[in-house]
């Protein structure tokens, strides 16, 4: 498929920093936030960096911004297009909308209303397709011929991991900021893994641990670490529903050599925890975006015995509020 | 009632700044939220300041924890009582489980479910009553005789309103740290009005607009100010659960003072945006916390032609999260 022409930049904590540089006026700096409570209850301070509150509701606005900065005008001209199910395709959307070209979205029929309902209201041209990878694939060839579109992966790519490696770079001058002082570690939840090789690529040098939390229904990450091999050949079955892509090839070198250690919670965990983050942090996260504090709040995590500040990523916060929310007995 | 014993401070900026010291290290500096979608919609640049954030859920920590540092050190020994319904009785639990004293609460046996579990979760001791004025004040003058502890009023008393205005200090501060600048217009929600009256005294001076938002259900300081008399009494009927009393007596006069204008909302417009402020700035507010955004985004508010940032207070976030939210049809 066609990538933007521009040669990526390296992966190192450098271009992290260039990437940062070239997106801040763009993204919002989302707040960090605390809570004494949660604190007390896990043991140790915890600090949520609130990506559900950043433009579309969630941390795929950094690397969407980012990608589509590296294009040459005459490929930003010819306009934007990918495939995604759900945060990454409305993010792009409103990159699009706001650069006024073109963006092409091609959607499983079977993705969460409220994020294709979304991608509707940034002007997004969408193309739904059966939920098969191949039916995919040949929907979004087709539309790249037909337009001419320049391709953004979700999260399989350079220029994405350093977009959405600038979350980390924030969370430090936050923390810092604050009076928390240095962190002890981070926790990013892991699908595709864009999030946390960024994470892991800023986080080089700092001394800061870098965790993974994946949902036991997806734990291609956690068995592919196991195994020595990335797995691509999975039937992911879990309530998290930005989680179900396999780590990207890119990242997954990323993931084997900068993060320590990546860890599974089950949906019931999931749940809970996205329970406690709207009501104790008042904050709307939709279940993959409360991954990484389910993670957190379990008796695995705090045999890990960090020391310092824990800071957990809440990726999105895109749920469809007209009905119920899933912990809810009908 | 037993009152505290030390004179209360005059009701002017500086004494609100003189609150403001003695409560900052005690309560949240909660973050004075921005949504690029929402400015855009009202026409005009809209900031939150997230009081649903602070400890206990809402703005009434701040009163709470002002007027219990205000009583002396034998008062405080002998635990503070109130009578309230929700937000300011998990407040005073709260401050009084952090100072290690009893806190006796009173409230009727209708309130809020989710609010009196709040209450028992912060070790206070509950005595429920019937709804009725009558049967509320007998509980507690009963308490009162038992225990001699010290009365802390939801609203109606002069150091409940400083405490409530340093609100108006910090959202001044967060807008100039964040490069908005001077505010043009601040709106909170009313009932007793404590929050509404803190602020226009602490904004005495500066030129920003005060304006308060009121449930049409509940809408005696509307009609009072038409009238020029405190109304008392009227049966109100909102969705919004936390402005259902009349404006205190202490608080009276500075509303008809220092407030440019209190107009009100419906409980549909409450409702549409409450449930605006969950899924485009992802934070949960109650219904009562939706209020002063309700008016931000009416027709009626944007008459009055504010210039300059108008920024909405979101008292509180304490809803029953283990039901469908009140705009999902069943």
């Amino acid at each position: 498929m066609d990538g933007p022409s521009t040669a990526p930049l390296p992966l190192t904590r450098a271009s992290v920093q260039q990437a940062h540089r070239a997106i801040a006026t763009l993204v919002h700096r989302t707040p960090l936030l605390s809570s004494t409570s949660l604190s007390h209850d896990a043991g140790y301070t915890l600090l949520f960096k609130a990506e559900n509150c950043n433009k579309s509701g969630s941390f795929k606005i950094r690397g969407a911004t980012y990608s589509v900065a590296c294009l040459t005008d005459h490929e930003r001209r010819r306009g934007v297009v990918t495939q995604s199910s759900g945060n990454h395709a409305a993010a792009l959307a409103l990159v699009a909308r706001d650069l006024d070209i073109p963006a092409h979205i091609v959607s499983p029929r079977t993705a969460p209303a409220a994020k294709l309902a979304a991608v509707r209201a940034y002007g997004g041209n969408l193309t739904l397709c059966d939920p098969s990878i191949e039916s995919r694939e040949a929907a979004l060839a087709d539309v790249q011929r037909r337009t001419g579109a320049c391709y953004v992966p979700p999260s399989d790519a350079v220029n994405t991991m350093l977009g959405q490696g600038t979350v980390f770079l924030e969370v430090e001058e936050q923390a810092r900021e604050g009076g928390w002082g240095k962190l002890g570690a981070i926790i990013a939840p892991v699908g595709g893994a864009g999030l946390l090789g960024g994470i892991a690529v800023a986080a080089r040098g700092t001394g800061v641990r870098v965790f993974g939390a994946e949902p036991a229904g997806a734990d291609d990450c956690v068995r592919g670490l196991a195994e020595g091999r990335r797995i691509t050949d999975f039937k992911p079955e879990t309530i998290a529903d930005g989680l179900l892509t396999p780590v990207g090839e890119h990242n997954w070198p990323v993931v084997q050599q900068d993060v320590e250690k990546v860890m599974t919670v089950t949906d019931e965990e999931i749940l809970d925890a996205q329970r406690l983050l709207w009501q104790r942090l008042k904050t709307v996260v939709e279940p993959s975006g409360a991954v990484a504090f389910a993670l957190a709040r379990s008796a695995k995590f705090r045999e890990l015995r960090v020391e310092g500040p824990v800071c957990v990523v809440l990726s999105g916060g895109n749920v469809d509020l007209d009905v119920p929310p899933p912990w809810v007995k009908a």
